[in-house]
């Protein structure tokens, strides 16, 4: 492969992370997270999040962390609200039914979408279709042999880039408060959502209005890892047994703790989420210019675009790309994602191809 | 509640059973299903599905079967297809999701239905819908990530009363051999549909198309008791703890046995189920005249009408019925279920209030 | 078999509860306990339990209703604390396990059991030794990798007969206040235990001492049936679609409710409870004189004896019996139950084979 | 802390590890362990196992490596043979009952355990006692409603430090495979036990007597990761689901990878578990000297010793230790670990505070 934007997680870490690996690496550390790196960047985050009484785990993946907080939120007779789209409804290989959960989708399963929801919407759910999905599902006599809505899950970005604006943010934290159902957020790739060029939506506003939620590393410079943020509390009161149950809990947890003291000392997760961002938006610019369509207009590090098929064949084993979809007889779509470390160089020869 | 037709499960058993009941009450059994009765029973079943090599199995209800087939059926990575309109997908408080599996809806889950899907084709899933989603799922390059479609479950007759016919279970046996998926047809009210007066589908053909498949009695004529048959064998090398672990093992188990010899004696089972049928087909009549409109056709004993709101709550208390969904703003819909005991005096004092 | 001491499961219900199943057999109810019958019987039940705030389910069976109820008990990285020898921990097929969670034995397994513990204590535990576990787990400094004690199981009778006494009782109560654990009684022989000659605790006792306990209706009379007794309520918010999930909700939930609506009716549950124990003592005075040792001195219908394994041999296909486990080199350990329905005539007829 | 010996995971990575992520740092890389590296790692495993047919796998970590395998090994009504003392038995917070299989467990849990076990056997189950249970188990006549022994649990060295001959490995394997029961080697600290001056185990004899088994990387110089390795290839047809669903799949999997392909280079691994044995005999030696007793005779990098209690006090949060259990009434019983990264000095520095 010449290069590769078939996703964010293509690379290793920031190179500062790798600095305080090697600063630290035969410092003797106690294990499971309970060592002072763990503590230090807990503290830089609580105050990123404008939350000093939050509680912050840090996990190892997205599948991981999802089906972990979605077990800590339900109880067993309920699922998880999410969009149909949405990635822990189709890509996680049904790890929250594993968990004994259903998960309850309130919108299409994606490409059968009809295109109104494309733009700035698809991927989202509405505030409007949860309060009515919950006021039916209580409404319905039959409800106690259903499952009930136990929390709902959104993620933002989105699986494709989309943005929840704060109104919205704010309508569905609502919805939610008044049933009395938490709120998750999964921010895999939060990051790019905050630093999007089209956002109203800050981290602070994040922990005001979830209760709980996920700064992604995987995708954004770290080596792996997701520091989970619960803003009000844990709502479980021993949380360790339930992580070491789910098989998340790392022996070495300094190597989280140490990834994300380093991405929230002087900014740096946001001045490298920021970096995606710009690229996308010359990617985007230097493939309007081509005459590419998209298929929806991304504000962030993931673009979709139309290809011809051709085209696509041509470009085979030389560029890294994500199929998405089928697109129309002669086109496919296809997702390109920026990441932190990508450079106007890699554009360029990326353009070259295309 | 002067007369009710709420459901099919209102009554006790029939006579017959309460006769047998008697005879054996104070004869010492082995515990656990181990006795003579049910394997006279299990003889008498085979012989009606022509498949003397089948294995049967008594269970006590509806969703604890549905629970512990599917849990036989799936490896942990796969999923059960169904409509959206499945008992599994919609009213079994998730039991499915308990035992670790996802429901992979096909159709949507009722409701929100466009109109042209009814008719005789409400609750169903088709062939040809059903191979396009197992093909889209193998040729999905990150299918890996996905939940495995391992079993499909159909309902004969459906949720709506609806029915296959014999060419469309074919067609959906047939993709599911070339798949190498078992199907699972779940017959709780498999009397009803065996008796239609508009089936060509018999008890022998259910035994040749489908892996496994449960005869109800709960709502045909037994106090309580599904007949599990896996006409093929059961792929459970020790089936007895795993019914035993789903909590689905009755210590007298004879009781199943002996209410499923009764009804599989002289023909009970179908005589008593065309009952149903019979004043089912007096009942749509009489409800037509009386200018009644219905949901959709069905052929079995459950008959969906628009009834007026005003003439629903001038019944309330009085005639016992299901609430189905909402209709026009006038109007509502609900379920009126014949049974193996209904009478025609029953369907006369019903039709005085309506 | 000419006669059978194998169990007390081996025969169906007491002629009143057939009586009172014919006369309601064509009642029509509504589904799933919610009727007038089921309300009826939750009151006597309350009221010969002395706690009118108590919460009552009725569920199928022994195996299911100690996985409903411990699965409601314990949160998700909780075990239950139990005997090596109990039900849960041997026979149950792993069905605790299946929901998720460890049983943490504190005692030995059985037969390995050094015979000091033979007499009145095999099968129970103490409130020193529970103290203990709890204790020393706490202060493990590892155990919040280890499994919490969240509930403690005990049976009464226990599997061996023995019986706690009120003042064991009230002592392991008082441990399980003391750490905030629930205290779960398994009562599926609840009347022999209640009626023994040898026993001075009460249902009251039971209802103020532990958090909940179930009536066993399977062994004491009934076809089948458990009736769950929550003294303080239950801790479940939402109780139907945990039990449904469990595959323990049975449509015609009449038919557990007319069950103990009998048995609580006129004290006929202590009744024929009493009439056990009375044969079972009069089995022991007659085993004795024939010279009969036994494994240990159990208080109420299961009685268990070294047989020579000559006699066995005799016996075998005329005298049901359960094995239970090795004995010395010439015999073995049998164990003989009486039930509701036993006779002096059968307690006669099987001394002429013994 | 001034000097640790806690445990074997306090440092990061050998230094070579972390020179080849410098290297690889942003090579983009295809997700999920679909890379080359991983793919060189693997080969080059198989070829150090001796067995080229094998299929390995990379995960994060201990107790997920032992949750997701056994899941895999198991059918649903089966548990896992292990020692009382076995790490899935006491210290992974229930993480196989949580996919609800039953540890079942064939010897005491430590410390109860009578001395004679100790010296070179504690932690080890035996061939004779495990041929007993699984005999015991298949003549039991209710062994339908037990759960079924369907894999064997060992680890190797075991959480004493104590190893298994080939005499002994030789002996469970042959048990195993008499009753078709595979047998899985828990070997997260294996190379202290292959390196061990008093073992004739080799890697090879591992796997050609086991079914499965994992090469522990996070505690033999690895930042994390355990390297499963089935000789015989994998009983599931699709792995990464199963360990998707046990969030189990790394997303950057070339990091594992990585890591297994620097310590299968040259022979690192072997070379740095080779100083962790070295470093603990010089250890045992000079703690001989000072008059140290030692809980058991430790092979390998793990060493048990009492120590006075007010010694203990004394060292308090100067030297790293592991509390193992109490001792006599003036001792405690402490662990002292060596790992790949131990020097003289640091013994030297530890003897100082002993």
């Amino acid at each position: 492969m010449s290069i590769s934007f078939a996703s964010d997680y293509t690379k290793g870490a920031h190179p500062k992370i790798l600095e305080a690996l090697i600063a630290n690496n035969l410092n003797q550390m106690p294990g499971y997270g309970t060592d002072a790196i763990c503590d230090r960047a807990k503290l830089k985050i609580k105050e990123a999040c404008g939350c000093p009484g939050a509680e912050v785990f840090f996990l190892v993946g997205g599948t991981q962390t999802n089906q972990t907080i979605i077990d800590m939120l339900l109880k067993p007779y309920e699922g998880v609200v999410a969009a149909g789209t949405g990635h822990i409804a189709q890509h996680e290989a049904g790890a929250v039914e594993f968990s004994g959960h259903k998960v309850l989708t309130i919108t299409p399963a994606g490409e059968e979408t009809d295109t109104d929801r494309f733009g700035s919407e698809i991927g989202k759910i509405s505030a409007v279709e949860l309060d009515a999905y919950i006021e039916a599902f209580y409404s319905d006599g039959n409800h106690e042999h259903m499952v009930f809505p136990g929390a709902v899950y959104i993620s933002h970005p989105t699986e494709y880039g989309t943005l929840y604006t704060r109104k919205e943010l704010t309508d569905i934290s609502s919805v939610c408060r008044k049933h009395g159902i938490p709120l998750f957020l999964d921010g895999a790739r939060l990051g790019y959502g905050l630093m999007s060029k089209r956002t109203d939506v800050s981290l602070k506003d994040i922990a005001e209005l979830t209760d709980v939620f996920y700064i992604g590393g995987t995708k954004v410079g770290a080596l792996f890892g997701e520091a989970v943020v619960f803003p009000k509390g844990c709502p479980v009161q021993h949380p360790v047994p339930v992580i070491k149950q789910h098989g998340a809990l790392l022996a070495k947890g300094w190597l989280l703790g140490l990834q994300f003291d380093t991405l929230f000392t002087d900014g740096l997760y946001f001045e490298i989420s920021r970096n995606a961002i710009e690229m996308a938006e010359l990617l985007r610019e230097k493939l309007k210019e081509k005459g590419y369509t998209f298929l929806l207009d991304s504000p962030t590090n993931q673009q979709f675009i139309m290809i011809d098929n051709d085209k696509l064949k041509e470009i085979e084993g030389q560029v890294g790309y994500s199929y998405w979809q089928k697109g129309d007889s002669t086109h496919t779509v296809i997702r390109l994602a920026t990441d932190w470390a990508t450079t106007k160089e890699d554009i360029d020869r990326l353009m070259e191809y295309l």
